[in-house]
């Protein structure tokens, strides 16, 4: 491969809650997303998921508690959490998380019309 | 686990080419470092080595090439690639990588004092 720059990657996409996957890591996926407004209430049963926040500010919501996420902050959602990502002013973010996890998880509630469930697209698609 | 921001991260040590352990996504660490100066060719058997340059440019050397990485930049070593990561002028990196994977990798060349053969400190070591 060569050299993939985070901000270029976002210029191929607007969609929003719908990832793309910049390069991948044995089997985890490194992707980067969009985001305003709410994702979903989900788990994914076997899996962290981590998040580093590029742009912007990101809320996950958590059972007992809402982390708040600026630029440069990391954070995992352990492995069987309910969580709910939210950004009211938006936010580019990066994930990585084995290859094949669905955006949704394993258990979610209704999936809204404005949430991709995917796991992931390539790049500049 | 709480937010970990990037930046706090490197205040609590300062040596290269020492990596520290920000957080964990399964089996997977996420680790950050200073570097400076030249590392060490390695390569790596049984696992791909992701690198993202946070601060400064990160030069990566591979038997065919060497590639330039800038703020951003994301880059992926392929498993068993030998490679020597070196930053004439100074980089603050994240890499992510299987929890227990060697610094200098399974097969490398002799190990400068300046170099820190570790599986990764805790932050804050």
């Amino acid at each position: 491969m060569d050299p993939i720059n985070l901000a270029d990657a976002f210029t191929g996409f607007d969609a929003l809650w719908s990832p793309r996957v910049v390069t991948a890591v044995n089997d985890y996926d490194v992707r980067v997303a969009k985001v305003r407004g709410e994702h979903l209430w989900h788990a994914h049963d076997d899996t962290d998921e981590f998040f580093l926040v590029l742009e912007g500010e990101l809320d996950i919501a958590l059972e007992d508690r809402t982390v708040h996420l600026k630029p440069n902050d990391v954070f995992v959602v352990p492995k069987g959490a309910r969580h709910k990502p939210s950004s009211p002013d938006g936010a580019r973010i990066l994930m990585i998380e084995p290859s094949g996890t669905s955006t949704v998880g394993d258990r979610h509630e209704e999936v809204p019309d404005h949430v991709d469930a995917t796991t992931g697209h390539p790049l500049g698609a």
